[in-house]
């Protein structure tokens, strides 16, 4: 009897993941756990960027294993989420074996959502714990998905100020071709919109002024810099130069790329690569310098495909979880969701 | 009185622009020019670039000037012709001055096209120089688009043979935001299918079985792997990856963004990532294994501009240049373009 298709993530055989929420903070993280080690790769894309162990996933270094992708709220503060993860991992005896006990080789990239809900709210070492503690328990139980874990904060379309941004989440998308699996999670807190990858409709970003629509963010953009421009003087220049700039550093979308893939580092690292281009798929704008954008790649490597197929796989997968952060998350913190339009 | 708006990058104030064209070799160069050196930036994203003058480009690096861009056919051997933009360039006194002299700083990438027309026909040293002269008297005349220059020897759609691919070419576009202008020209040789960045749909690619319109190219990958997957010995695997492997290294889209705006060493490479994201919106699949693609940014530095400004307008400016370079195309060497559907 062949195996049912996996839904998610948590159906690819060696993989777990579950979420830890601080609901009322307005943040959490997800965490996505190989315990026998995945080969890992990653891509940082975004000017913006929060992230702990992504050297160690370059094909020259040494490590060749990755045990687990932390996605966090938090900004750097979220980073903490990691050291929790860490030492959980190191009491269940996962991890790179040193010897004397065991190192956990542990990838994360944080999102800023500190404004929304308590700015003192971060994920620390309990939720980094937690989190891993759930997706050990986690086989086969689908991940939730919309305001929970890394996407409790999230929020997109910040181009008019954030009384005009809409609630984001989490999302998560897993696809087949014969027996290759690629799965993606991902939290989405872009400055952009989140649109249909296929139709290019706009889901959530920048509220209409009235509220009741999506407006289009690059024209947001490029309206602003028409107003903001043909300035004469280097005062005015500075002026019109910070009203055409959109809020810095509090965004970013963060995501993992999970598969049955066999692939070497190398080849991870080119798939993490092509993946980056879901974000252009489904985020208007995106990789900008105020986005951190990060992909990380984890292949347990039980099937023989080519990293082309992988990236087109993956790539896919990830457009569709993008999306999907944005529509299954609900109104909260004040914001309206897709679902409210 | 107002300047009229630009339609071609010959008419940004400092730039020239030319080609030079074997056209019964099937390949030719694209060169242009910043006589007074323009800031440069590079996004080297493929998995199989062929390029020069990359790394001085990188913001830590000494040289803050770039004279001339380079796209040329003719694979690795292309390289040649900037040889000859440079000599050509010495001759007109343009360049770094190092006191005895000057030394012109020229950067280049290359793309696949020997199998079309004549595989031993390349630019080189004469392509090169002629397409500098052409290029420093361009002032104002729009640039050549189609079967010239870096685009004669164009293909794209190659995932099910040479076959069934299409023509493409160069293409060109030129927007503008207040005094801001942006650029794009490119050269499309993409393994992929090159569609419209707004509805999605195919122009040119690879063609269905019959000959009469473009197929999915994604699909193609995934339904090639679908059939040679399920593989259970090492062996067969090895035959099956063979299989689901596309053409290697055979392909390639080049690009350069021309922009007036005032932007750093860091900021032009951030711009030159942000305009990456125009492959992803105009070219399914692209930056894949077989992909060398790579986009110059040359800022001229005339208007203030906040880099995120100037990196929608130019990914927005390079995703229409791209499908431009599919439609403006003909028939040639054997293969259908666009206008032949």
């Amino acid at each position: 009897m062949p195996e049912p298709t996996p839904t998610s993530v948590t159906q690819i055989p060696g993989v777990f993941a579950a979420h830890a929420t601080l609901a009322e903070g307005g943040t959490g993280c997800t965490v996505i756990v190989c315990p026998k080690g995945a080969t890992g790769g990653v891509d940082v894309r975004g000017g913006s960027p929060a992230t702990r162990e992504t050297d160690l996933l370059r094909p020259e270094e040494t490590v060749q294993v990755l045990n687990a992708v932390v996605l966090s709220g938090g900004s750097a503060y979220g980073l903490a989420a990691s050291c929790g993860v860490a030492e959980e991992l190191e009491r269940q005896g996962i991890g790179l074996n040193v010897g004397a006990g065991v190192v956990p080789i542990v990838s994360s990239a944080c999102l800023f959502d500190l404004p929304v809900g308590d700015f003192s709210s971060r994920p620390g070492i309990g939720e980094g714990a937690e989190a891993t503690r759930r997706a050990l328990a986690s086989q086969g139980v689908p991940l939730e998905r919309g305001c929970v874990g890394a996407g409790t904060g999230c929020t997109v379309g910040k181009l008019a100020g954030p009384e005009r941004a809409m609630k984001s989440g989490v999302g998560e998308c897993v696809l087949c071709s014969a027996d290759l699996v690629c799965g993606a999670v991902s939290a989405v807190n872009a400055l952009g919109n989140v649109c249909d990858p296929d139709t290019g409709e706009a889901i959530a970003g920048t509220l209409s002024p009235d509220g009741t629509r999506v407006a289009d963010a690059c024209e947001l953009l490029l309206d602003a810099n028409e107003r903001s421009g043909f300035s004469k003087t280097a005062e005015e220049n500075e002026r019109a130069n910070a009203a055409r700039q959109p809020a810095p550093r509090t965004n970013t979308t963060i995501s993992c790329v999970v598969t049955n893939a066999r692939l070497t580092k190398a080849q991870a690292t080119k798939v993490a690569q092509m993946s980056a281009d879901a974000y252009a798929h489904a985020i208007r704008p995106t990789h900008t310098t105020s986005d951190g954008d990060t992909v990380f790649v984890m292949a347990t490597g039980d099937v023989d495909a080519a990293p082309d197929v992988v990236g087109v796989l993956a790539t896919r997968a990830l457009e569709l979880a993008i999306a999907d952060a944005a529509r299954s998350a609900w109104g909260a913190y004040g914001l309206k969701a897709a679902a409210d339009l």
